[in-house]
């Protein structure tokens, strides 16, 4: 049995020398190396991004949605939207470990996965797409996948309905990064706290905080504001324009008495809220960045043009434990799995 | 007298509600608000890209030259290329201190100083321009400029030569924020260790470090890395690719027997070394981004993908103290000095 690396260049066929995710072609021939785990797929939850487009250019028409997701995976060997450039995840079982995993792994055959690594760089064979459910983005399929020594998963939960459980996991990272950052007494200001990983974030970060922080969640439209309220997920809800720093400095003022944010998370995925996130912030505050519609250097120049000497972190999606962090809060919080349950599963 | 805004929102012309820096238009009226200090500018030092690209704008003539800068401060209100949307900075003597900020600043009329913050949201009035030195990207000018409340500034050093000390404060973040993060017995990898930035956060890494600690520096051409090695500056030092990720984690792994780097500073200004860097540090390592060709995408979606815990930080080009950090390295590192001046000065 061949040797692989434990991120997967082994199956890089183009351009050599780059990781998996960069590149235009690996090899998705389903015969395992030593360190692989191959899956058998049952559904494909394809990013949201990618199957918007995919839609659009296949003009609605589910035969040439079938034919164009056919195409990237013969094309690249893996569901990499070459337009988009993003992937997804998938759920499928477990059918064969490879034996450099023993006992590095606590997977078993028949175990049933999401993968939480993007679908951009997972080896992908398609034998038949057997379902096309266009509102929300799923597909299932026959077919295989490889998971890569480095590849990160969630065994799926007996207790919590599969779709309940996909949406949770899309944005595991952020909640399980607030539960990190949050200390006892804090001031966090959540910003897009109504959205779907905003959600999440407030609830750890009230539960973090304690009675003697404060929890600020600032939302776009007042429909998620009244939700949030009525959920009790902060101490404070309003909305306001997250691009206008200045409004939200001083919203924020205001309900701190003047001490401003000790930690400042960033949910909302629209441009040009740096800057707000970084005068919401104490001076020494931390900034963390969930957004993807982050840019680098207005978050660096930004705090350098107001002389302010925060902290300001880049949102890893993945940190130790997130999945199971963020699937038990929807054993916890009632509320929030209604809430959830009514707006994403 | 008129009461300003420490970030200087009340010279914003357009569009309203912005920050001086994304607006297109400021106020350059040099009657100041209560909390504005009046600078008489001597020298303009205009950032790199923004000054190469007016150079090719006016074919090298100087006269054309003097039309561009004339227009663009005639227009903004401020020196901000409307074509790389950068600035630059400035030295000149303090003419006024506004009465809000008595007891706030340590500075006094007649002082020399620098400014910290980019010339693309300073307001500044260009009456005349002496002198355009084009192969150091500086112009000495008769004129006036604002420095806001919460502008960052340093006041010149007398006992190191002004061309020196403008090349040390340009870069100033990068070894204050070394200082801050490395900690005894850490092994620190500098990635564009041979750089302008990358020369003082070896400097400040080894100090930190310790003789407990290893400072790696990875450098781009053997000239480079040659001068590292005879100044002593790390503990290794070797020229590679630092867009070659799989490259640069064996060569760390080699020299750190298998232990990999509890902090990775990034400092070589080309895109496509975000992977490099994640693979380079620990699991639960530090990766400090001063690079501004940093995607943060790039970072957020590489880490996930091969499961890495790492905390990766936007660099801020501002911390407490950190001109005075970067020029005491001038006063302590002989050595150092002497490249500085040989490359830089």
């Amino acid at each position: 049995m061949k040797k692989g690396c434990p991120f997967g260049t082994h199956r890089v066929i183009e351009p050599k020398g780059v990781l998996p995710q960069p590149a235009t072609k690996i090899e998705n021939d389903m015969e395992i190396y030593d360190n692989e785990i191959l899956i058998n797929v049952k559904t494909l939850n394809i990013d949201s991004a990618s199957f918007t487009q995919i839609k659009e250019e296949a003009q609605g028409d589910v035969e040439k949605i079938k034919e164009i997701m056919t195409n990237i995976v013969a094309t690249r060997g893996k569901h990499q939207n070459p337009v988009t450039g993003s992937g997804g995840m998938l759920i499928g079982t477990v059918e064969k470990i490879g034996p450099a995993l023993e006992g590095k792994t606590n997977l078993k055959v028949g175990d049933k996965l999401a993968t939480l690594v993007s679908l951009s760089l997972t080896p992908l064979r398609i034998d038949k797409i057997k379902e096309v459910r266009k509102d929300i983005d799923q597909v299932d399929i026959e077919g295989k996948a490889i998971l890569f020594e480095s590849g990160i998963y969630a065994v799926m939960p007996t207790d919590i309905p599969e779709n309940l459980a996909l949406s949770v996991l899309d944005v595991a990272g952020a909640p399980a990064q607030t539960a990190k950052l949050v200390k006892p007494g804090d001031k966090v200001v959540v910003i897009g706290g109504g959205g779907k990983s905003g959600l999440l974030c407030l609830y750890e970060a009230k539960k973090r905080a304690g009675i003697t922080g404060k929890v600020i969640c600032i939302g776009h439209s007042q429909k998620s504001v009244d939700r949030v309220n009525q959920a009790n997920l902060a101490d404070v809800c309003f909305s306001a324009d997250a691009t206008n720093a200045v409004e939200i400095m001083n919203k924020v003022r205001e309900v701190t008495n003047g001490e401003m944010a000790d930690v400042v998370i960033n949910c909302v995925n629209i441009p040009n809220t740096e800057m707000a996130s970084i005068l919401a912030a104490k001076d020494d505050g931390l900034i963390y960045f969930f957004s993807m519609a982050t840019s680098f250097t207005k978050a660096a120049l930004g705090a350098e043009g107001v002389g302010r000497d925060t902290t300001m972190i880049i949102g890893n999606g993945y940190t130790k434990g997130h999945a199971e962090i963020a699937l038990q809060i929807m054993r916890e919080s009632e509320t929030l799995r209604k809430i959830y349950e009514e707006l994403y599963a």
